[in-house]
């Protein structure tokens, strides 16, 4: 986004504290530069042979216009000069009319280059990056603007291909107000790049965007924004992260991952994402005015979490977070005494200021990530025992409804963090006192949706810290000089931020809010009728099966979100005779389905339900309620690389298959694993052979939290007789397991389960006979996975 | 120093770039000053309780004056504060007539305080700090000033006795125009700390100082200036060094090592200093326009030595540096693979451009440190094989006129470095060919006493790389710009930049050029008269010894510099009958003995030579020619933290005692040894039962280079018959051993010596009967010190 004079707009923090007025003059801005570059050589372009001669010949302030429709295989190479009062821009005809699809990418290479109003979708990059501010190493780009569009499910093929979607390199770059969504690859969305001179120090802005959802990956390398590695953690990045919205962004435990110095993130709003804003290499970050809103049940929904020195987290607004440990609302690490430079160094310098905490969960934890208990199983370099020094927390006020028992947790000692002038008023709930944490009595208003303030001036004054002169706004821009309020704004703030208004960030043209159309059900009778409506139905609609058999010689394919279902389940029997290692339901990226009350056998050679085994590019769902499934090599078998975020069998028998429910593919032990919920609830497993339950995850990353295998009232009769492991229940890397209320009778095996004390793994109420036992071992031998 | 205005004078590179001038400025500045204070309130002080009086009650624009004479047991706390406009001083009466003694300190704490004109002698700081500027955690300096000053021989009395003789904190702090000399115990001289964010972007300059003789210390932390250290690496730290002379700092092998980011060292002259200017932790460092001279023949003196990320050398000129790998001119060190915190990060970005280098032995070395072949007996995380990248040579100039047969050595590949318009004139002489590196003739001129510059215009213009706008001037200040020259400087050079023009650095009152007086010879006949005379003799003196018999009753106390020596060896015999366990001539600090043609006799309990066993505050030194010692416990007894930067036996018998030479208690294993260079020349070593020759250095540290140990053309009789160790000569953990042209006869022994292949140990030509073997090991085992 420009400005009328051409320039790009640079984000001062200023700007962002009045969105509204901000967003107006952007608009206005557009629609200025619109008109200005007509003055200018205007080139409409058809074909990309079109649009490669107006590349070569582009002057600057001449404006190259993409003609509406699908550029379909189109690697958009965009070289060329512009200058500061003239770049030269890309834009399509019509913002949003303008789709590249296929094998395709745009790359910037130059000065001053503006691309605008493009929607990349159904498809995906040859290369490493969807968009690129390089050519290649000789050709990088610098102030150039990368604005008005939209990235959406463009994937490559296989999860574990890797690739970025935005790829900062040179300085100067800008990504903003575009939308993105659907990222389930391997990689972050947006990566900036410092490696090498001529990209650090560059003051990039990601600014305006809506990220949209981003759906758990199952597995690292799924953040949002990651801003450098840890190779390049020495260097000054200054990269700007501001006024941002946050939808979704479930991708990994760290939504943003800053790994260089000197970056600053004001002003963005992180709303329903599972992750946080994670300082995970580099130091000296700024993390002013941003707002993390959760609910009160989602422990997923993270806060802040620290590791290096000299950060600044101020002026932070925290709603209903709960989260725990690394997910909590301001989570401090420990780190490695003389840390290697691809792990934890330790926290030092941070000042922690003018923050409000409202009805989140132990919003304050130190000494996160301690691991002091497990160094027998881990090297030395591993061990996480250097505290956090020479730290401040000041200023800041918590308040919590019903009363938090723990608003500090010290997983590891504080004893290098001073606390100053806060405040919490704990509704009388008794708490360890800490010198520094007041407990005040004072009520908040709603000033907006989740936004609450005290309604009154607060008798504790603000502390006057080394360097809080700095701190000299709110979080909404107001002055504090003279001011000695405490918490993320002065007194009384009654101003609506609008946070969640969309229209303030991403396209002028997108929207990602999509009315709900109302399903329609198919009814159908027979196997070819179930295949055409299959084909045929919409998103989310409804097929209904009659009772009777039906004989499936082929796969279904899904494709779509699909519910398949009877109202008589004994005598709606679904008969698969298709060949060999074929499933009855083949899932398709997308295809998410929803099977109820219908029987489904197979000649035992075959599976019932199925990934697809290659080019799975997206995600699958699976929902098995009130089925009997039998006479299957495999009731499930989900292959590599394939992820889907929920499968559940509930009220269901499976019976006389050689194999259960298999996700164990991901043998790389990349830390990887096929969902994130596996939910088995009141079934029943009866002749069984092997991989009953088999749900893998390898390799040791600290930081990963999932997957998540809950098992419950469920039998299990005869089940493991040729499990080569000699366990029931193959849990292996996974860090949440509830097996309870379960019986085990008279199965084969040397154990029902091996579980991970170390790791949120638990057992209760079960009954085994004859079934081996359920041990726990503290700590597993994990393979390191750097 | 300050200015007219009162304000402290800032550094900038332009000001260096004419330093006469500069100079003049500075001392102009320091009259105007002077005369301005007297419109303020001056306040003559003569005891510590007037000076504490007088600093409660200084005002900005006040001066207290210390009046003349000496200061004993003095710990001066100025905690004041001044303005930027009127700052306030305190100062000598007269500079330089100020003698600050005893145990004493200097601490500044508050804001524009400036202490101009002390003199540190005959003392010791109670404290970690001689001059700190900071009093307490809660008042650190800030924009305070030490200058015009000397510290001279202010060390603690025991060598293991850490501190600094001046100690930065807070920011904007200077230290100018000061003379320093002779730290001998453990810790740099000037130490820049950065813990806490009170003390980051500091911009401290240390500038126009005299850094004088700095002995070699014998282990690490000798360093004249440390900056920061491994666990503020990340901070940044912008540090200013600029127009120093360093003469002799030949502490240990860094006589600066740069631990943080953003520092700059412009226009510093190294001379005969034994060490070189590191960039051992932090980032992005300038090292530009320096001078390192060297004399062609000592492989001691240094240059430039590089690790970590992003630095720039730039227009620095380097003669007659001949020292090798790490000591060599420009050492670009391999780095561990994600290393720890405090060991070897890996180069990248390194750009070294517009150099000169005359006459200097292999002046480029890579993969300096490279120690791949030892992964066997050191830990994975000790190994370094990470090579530099993405890294610039560009526009040097290699002159040397007798030619070099490898100006670049690759101790690991250098395939991450490019070389781009680089010259060398190698007289005809063979090199390996670089792609960058051009051979071609051309010829210099001396434009001053060590500084060469091409005469002529050379036919290769320099390579633009990125970012090379910012070397806009050369050497000596002129502009680049619109010159295509390569090199320090643009062609022609004809300026004398008077680099060793002693009046431009240190005070204006303090020269450490004394004109040497011409010996004072002494006769004696008779013990007595042999004591008073070494009582009476000035340092340098003679006593000549008649031939006679000495009764010497107790130790002769050796303080100063003295020669004592006879004509007649066989009749001049020094009988000692002191107590046991003493010595015939026992070693001050300051002591250095030359000892000539005498017979030493001991009654088998005493010492022929030791030093003092407690507050050994500096080094000693002892010459023995053509000497015969027999019948002592010790021949030679150095205790722990007793220092000799030599200590030579030549043309010399010892005989029938129970140990022989014995430098081996630093068995902290911290790196420290006993003397630099330990050198037996021509010597009969008969019936020495053990401890003939034990020389230790404990402690494995890659970077220190000493001690020195050389044996040859002597003889070993019958020795070593109740050595322990089963080894004749122990040189364990001694870096530089050569054993050449000697006999061993009949020494009832194992090995007559164990030496480390790895290191620089080696023997030839000697003849070995009957007395075990000299046995190589390649890689010792030693404890690591981190």
């Amino acid at each position: 986004m420009v400005n009328q004079s051409g320039k790009p707009i640079i984000f001062s923090s200023d700007m962002t504290r009045n969105f509204r007025s901000f967003f107006a003059f952007i608009l206005m801005s557009y629609l200025l530069i619109s008109c200005n570059t007509t003055s200018n050589n205007s080139t409409l372009v058809e074909t990309i042979i079109e649009f490669n001669e107006a590349v070569a010949n582009a002057k600057p302030g001449d404006a190259i216009i993409l003609k509406n429709g699908i550029w379909e295989d189109s690697e958009l190479l965009f070289a060329a000069e512009g200058t500061d009062e003239k770049p030269i821009t890309l834009r399509a005809e019509t913002p949003g009319k303008v789709f590249i699809e296929g094998v395709s990418s745009l790359k910037f290479g130059g000065n001053y280059l503006v691309v605008d109003g493009l929607h990349f979708r159904n498809g995906y990059s040859p290369t490493e990056a969807v968009v690129e501010f390089r050519v290649d190493d000789n050709n990088i780009a610098n102030h150039c603007t990368f604005t008005n569009s939209v990235i959406e499910d463009f994937n490559k093929m296989q999860r574990d291909d890797s690739d970025l979607w935005v790829l900062f390199r040179g300085r100067h770059n800008t990504m903003s107000n575009c939308y993105i969504e659907g990222k389930t690859n391997r990689g972050p969305t947006v990566r900036v790049d410092i490696a090498g001179r001529e990209s650090i120090n560059n003051y990039h802005q990601i600014i305006n965007n809506h990220f949209g959802p981003r759906p758990t990956k199952g597995g690292a390398s799924g953040e949002t924004i990651q801003i450098g590695d840890s190779y390049t953690s020495m260097s000054p990045s200054y990269t700007m992260v501001a006024n941002n919205l946050f939808e979704k962004c479930n991708g990994e435990v760290e939504i943003i991952s800053s790994k260089t110095n000197f970056n600053e993130f004001r002003n963005n709003v992180f709303y329903q994402s599972e992750g946080s804003l994670v300082t995970r290499h580099g130091n000296y970050v700024t993390i002013d005015g941003n707002y993390f809103i959760g609910d009160g049940v989602n422990e997923n929904y993270g806060g802040i979490r620290i590791i290096n020195t000299g950060h600044t987290v101020t002026n932070n607004y925290f709603y209903s977070i709960i989260g725990k440990n690394f997910r909590s609302p301001l989570a401090v690490m420990n780190g490695i005494p003389k840390s290697p430079l691809n792990r934890y160094n330790q926290v030092t310098d941070l000042v922690v200021a003018y923050n409000t905490y409202i009805n989140c969960a132990s919003p304050w934890q130190f000494g996160v990530g301690s691991n002091i208990s497990q160094k027998d199983v881990l090297p030395l370099s591993e061990i996480r025992s250097a505290r956090p020094i020479r730290s401040l927390v000041a200023n800041n006020i918590i308040y919590n409804e019903n009363g938090d028992p723990s608003p500090i947790i010290e997983h590891d000692e504080a004893d290098g963090v001073t606390f100053k002038s806060n405040v919490i008023n704990n509704h009388g709930l008794a708490f360890k006192a800490y010198d520094g944490l007041e407990n005040l009595d004072f009520q908040v208003q709603e000033i907006a949706p989740y936004i609450f303030m005290p309604s009154e001036t607060l008798k504790i004054k603000a502390y006057q810290g080394f360097g809080f002169d700095e701190f000299s706004k709110d979080i909404f821009g107001n002055s504090r000089k003279n001011d000695t309020s405490i918490g993320a704004s002065v007194n009384p703030a009654a101003k609506d931020p609008m946070i969640l208004d969309k229209t303030k960030y991403g396209t002028n043209w997108y929207s990602n809010e999509v009315e709900a159309n109302d399903p329609t059900t198919h009814t159908v009778s027979n196997a070819d009728e179930l295949r055409i409506k299959i084909n045929e139905a919409e998103n989310g609609d409804i097929i209904k099966l009659k009772a009777g058999n039906y004989a499936i010689e082929t796969s279904l394919q899904i494709h779509k979100r699909l519910n398949i279902l009877s109202d008589d389940k004994l005598n709606t029997i679904l008969t698969y005779s298709g060949a060999e290692n074929t499933a009855l339901f083949e899932l398709h990226p997308k295809g998410f389905l929803n099977l109820k009350s219908v029987v489904l056998k197979g000649n035992s050679s075959q599976y019932a339900f199925s990934s697809i085994n290659k080019n799975m590019f997206t995600h699958f769902g699976l929902t098995v309620l009130d089925c009997a499934i039998s006479d299957f090599n495999y009731a499930l078998k989900v292959y590599k690389e394939s992820f889907a975020e929920r499968i559940t069998f509930q009220d269901t028998a499976i019976s006389d298959c050689t194999n259960g429910l298999e996700l164990s593919e991901e043998t790389d032990d990349k830390g990887d694993y096929n969902t994130e919920y596996l939910t088995i609830k009141n079934c029943d497993f009866s002749n069984v052979n092997r991989n009953v339950i088999d749900y893998y995850r390898g390799g040791y990353d600290e930081s990963t939290i999932g997957g998540n295998l809950l098992v419950t009232n469920s039998n299990f009769t005869n089940c493991g007789g040729k499990e080569e492991t000699g366990i029931l229940i193959n849990t292996r890397g996974i860090i949440n397991v509830a097996i309870s209320e379960n019986t085990f009778k008279d199965n084969p095996v040397k154990l029902v389960a091996l579980l991970w004390g170390a790791k949120n793994n638990s057992h209760s109420n079960n009954q085994i006979t004859n079934s081996g036992e359920i041990k726990v071992e503290e700590n597993l031998k994990l393979k390191l996975m750097y």
